[in-house]
């Protein structure tokens, strides 16, 4: 069993730029975070373009598709943002690459104080090893089918439709 | 789906005492914690004295079982100490509940910069809501079943018999 | 010796908005920063409009000024956005107050990682207790004169005229 | 203006060991924790052999009065443990080397969560760069000459004679 994991930015992965105060994308965290999780399963991380997910356009979505397509694993896990998370899932769904396809992302970024990160992470590392082939969405402890999840954004939530 | 979270103490939970310069246990970091993961998911939160593992007599280990066999809830994930995780795995399994259980544990502290304790929380999360009833040990990407599973203490990592 | 802080805002207590993703004002750190501290200096707290310093205008900085004039005490800390701090100080200094006025900040918010803040504090609480009556800027380890003092906003460090 | 950091170790600098499950020493965090603080003043940083201060012998604090002696410095600070600080202090201060020598440490680790470590050496970087020629003991913002100090065990704080 090897994990794959796609970064392709999100609130998770986003980095405070100190010069001009802004949060945006530098290095992934990832690398270090998956040290910091002393994974003993083995990982293969790929990283795609790092982006907030409302920027993403349909060709960022086949290029999801493609990597996860192209994976030898069939546990795949997807660092997404939380904005249009659904949306991918929608264009994963369809296409059945009989693989575990699981999305996650966190509410507040890893590098800030509070973060719920890593425990998405992990939630998500889990569900892409042990559910039947399909896309999923994991978030704060819920699992939900790729197409039935919408996220509230008045409360922050992720809900069934 | 409630999830029931049994906190027994462990290297998970050490916290760092200032006057005398030792970690022991405190006040549990997982209502903390607990929060800071923004479940979703619906978790009854139960703390049973916090402990070192290797403090670990009969008599807790039978705690810990009555609190499995009591528990209203079919997904129960345990907070335990590494260096006896494998034992209480082995009162519990035998005992075959009906129930996913999953113990689960850190190398480091949540409290202590580089800690795995959020990622391993979320990981055994999400095998305690997928796997069929059963008893399993779920540390650092990796999920062992209670009767094949042993902790390299030279190396720090779970691995099977 | 009793030591008054300004909490004014800036960089260094910019709060993560997990609902609309951006950088603003809630509550203070400072509160819970001070208790960190472990603080046997007396202190006494100021909460005065949390700001981009950015966005003062004339009558933020007189309200400043208002406060050190009306402070007991003669040891000053101002926490300020780093962008216009050497506008503020050049209000507070030419008014001779008496006292002994520091202006700190940081480079990166007090709840991101890598953060600069707890040190600054540090120094900042340090100068105020040491200097004579008169106003300056303490960042990153260096004292600067309220008269002599620029940001490189290129570089992102504080350097003399 | 050069500022020397001497590394001695004690609870500042701790460091969580995962193999044995104890608080020792390894590297020291001094070289990352002062990039953190983004100096721009410049900084010597010497490492002595890291310690808990309570092992500390006379052939120790004869090590950290030669450093201090060869330190072409004027302003020197001192990571030190807690629980012998004064005593160090004491040998320090009658040497009368023309230098502003400042001991601080920390009552939680860098590295444990909610530690006073940054706050502390920031302060103390002040206090080296500002006070006259002498042996201070600064910490959670109080400053104390070399020879009216004292660690209040049961309380976890410092205090004068």
């Amino acid at each position: 069993m090897t994990l794959r994991i796609l970064a392709t930015g999100g609130t998770f992965d986003k980095h405070y730029d100190e010069i001009n105060g802004k949060l945006s994308f530098g290095e992934s965290h990832l690398p270090a975070l998956l040290a910091r999780c002393r994974l003993t399963v083995e990982v293969a991380l790929e990283q795609l373009p790092l982006m907030d997910s409302l920027d993403m356009v349909d060709a960022d979505r086949a290029r999801i598709l493609a990597s996860c397509t192209a994976a030898a694993e069939n546990a795949i896990v997807i660092i997404h943002g939380t904005d249009t998370m659904p949306q991918t899932a929608a264009v994963l769904g369809p296409a059945q690459l009989g693989k575990t396809i699981v999305l996650t992302g966190a509410m507040i970024p890893y590098e800030i104080a509070n973060s719920d990160a890593m425990f998405n992470l992990g939630f998500a590392s889990a569900v892409a090893q042990t559910l039947p082939a399909g896309v999923y969405v994991a978030m704060n402890g819920k699992i939900f089918a790729w197409d039935n999840v919408q996220k509230n954004k008045a409360a922050g939530v992720f809900q069934p439709l």
